[in-house]
């Protein structure tokens, strides 16, 4: 269950594998200035919650090197958390990593902040393993249905909810992985499917459309999904598409969980309804690649992201346990547990 | 609001618009073997449950044409109907022009089998206008969400629920139709789209895992699919995703109809249980046309349809007028209207 290379700390460069390339090819990037971490998170090179905290930590380290003034620092935290609004755990590696560099003299900041990422990285591998071991735990035995990519490619660890799927396998528990093709971008037919290809893990492609009735069939024993943000309510936002697999589970009676790490949880969002979901490029509707299959010029509604409401989700798995609902009180909980703060909400 | 041409009638040959090339290429196909037409329907180059009657219809006409003797005749239409067992008008197209045929002696068999298909054809266009009509009346004002091809394409007149579509924006009753891409042969993508555009209707189109957020936030009035087969009960099998829909639907509050010609109710379906669903090839998914994006190896789950609970169903729009709750009473109406016979439901 050890993860495979997808992200390098090499001062004053950030080395990441291009998962746009994959499955058919493995390349790395080298990215040294701000505005090529910006494109590469643009384009989705990277991608994933939690492996974005790690680039907006990174994006602040590389800052660092080039200006370490304070102003400087924080213009670039802003800047990196800017790029994709809804993916908090982006703002919340640069903050963490900003803090970290201002609390040093200005000579030191590039050295602390590059010194910070390998300990963040450190910190969320750890973190992966607690969580898949506590979502293993809990997770009914035989298949299950996951969306989106939420393996090592999201987070540079064993993964949040297919690190719960590889533990159960490692326990004997799991049947068949079934995975969405997840549109627009089919991160689950490109990532997640070849990565539990990679590990030996029984998995089955379904297109997006099949889900529902796969799921209300009671084929799968449990669905499980990541998060990119979670409301103090326990509403949660993810890849769009995960909403639509939470109202068939509740026909089926089929359990739905999330699975992330506490830092997905927002302390600023009371409800759904104060997250901000991101609009992607119309193009990437239509079309794959260089196919088109719609006819040019018919605009798209392509939203990155939506909103499953608490009351449809059967549990939080985190790396400090499981929360359920009441969520208003179970979040706060590990909130206060993680932090030592209180949360607002 | 007049139909453009995508099947005629040349004896002993069929014309029909090949949907595969669409949007990018309008090639015709020109049919007279029965192998020839089953290859095209099995490769959805005809697909569409009404124009699929039509199909079958002609299929026996062709099989006239080579053999009419008794047994080829009832051969042909067996094993047309055999090529796509979900979609019921198939077998229902072909059962209708073998009657007609089998009436007559063998020498005037195909002749009689052709004069059926034309009048075939005529009657359903003429369904289409009626079904059209009876929807608009009743389609809430604004947006409304559809599913993969219900128009033209599929049916040779106006429509089915797209004709309901058009009928509406006639009347300067509609807003936009968003449209789903519908994976995974994108036949929203690729021909409602198409046929939209080319009727200046309003379109928008999004990736099947948007629909539910779309749906669930009240953006759209309604959502409108078709059918390929209505239990007497009401349960309905459609293109797979459908469920996703009306699931979305109901969360929502936003109505959700079927549009169907009276063809479609099964009388020896009693429920959802009792419709077959047709798995096709696990290469449909993972990706599209030359391009893969699934790593290579990886098994897919491939339902054609899904089956959507009556219960999720505002109403059912056929060409005699809405059936609505409880459907075993309203469809079992409308049978015996258009039949003259009691079902079996």
């Amino acid at each position: 269950m050890e993860p495979f290379p997808v992200i390098r700390f090499e001062p004053p460069t950030l080395h990441v594998l291009d998962q746009v390339g994959l499955p058919h090819e493995e390349r790395w990037l080298a990215l040294t200035r701000l505005d090529e971490l910006e494109e590469a998170i643009r384009a989705l090179r990277v991608r994933g919650a939690p492996l974005l905290g790690l680039c907006g930590a990174a994006g602040v380290a590389m800052a660092a090197g080039h200006d370490p003034g304070d102003d400087a620092l924080r213009a670039a935290a802003e800047r990196i958390a800017a790029v994709r609004p809804t993916a908090v755990e982006l703002a919340t590696g640069a903050g963490a990593c900003l803090a970290a560099a201002l609390a040093v003299p200005p000579g030191e900041r590039a050295k602390t902040a590059w010194a910070f990422c390998r300990e963040y990285f450190r910190r969320r591998q750890e973190e992966d393993r607690e969580l898949a071991e506590v979502g293993a735990e809990m997770l009914p035995a035989g298949d299950v249905l996951t969306h989106c990519n939420t393996g090592t490619l999201a987070t540079g660890g064993i993964g949040t909810a297919l690190g719960v799927v590889r533990a159960a396998h490692a326990r004997g528990k799991l049947g068949t992985c079934y995975v969405t093709e997840t549109r627009p971008l089919l991160q689950g037919a490109r990532l997640t499917a070849w990565e539990l290809q990679r590990s030996g893990i029984p998995a089955m492609l379904l297109p997006d459309t099949a889900a529902a009735s796969l799921v209300v069939s009671g084929r799968v024993a449990s669905v499980v999904t990541g998060a990119d943000r979670i409301a103090m309510n326990g509403d949660t936002a993810n890849k769009v598409g995960t909403l639509g697999l939470a109202l068939a589970a509740a026909r089926g009676g089929v359990p739905f969980y999330i699975a992330a790490p506490t830092s997905t949880i927002d302390p600023k969002c009371k409800t759904g309804a104060g997250i901000p979901i991101e609009f992607r490029p119309e193009t990437e509707v239509g079309g794959y690649g260089s196919v088109r299959w719609a006819p040019d010029g018919v605009p798209a509604w392509n939203p990155a992201f939506d909103v499953t409401p608490a009351e449809l989700i059967s549990g939080i798995v985190t790396e400090r346990g499981v929360a359920r609902a009441p969520y208003r009180e179970s979040l706060a909980r590990l909130f206060r547990a993680t932090t030592g703060e209180p949360s607002d909400g």
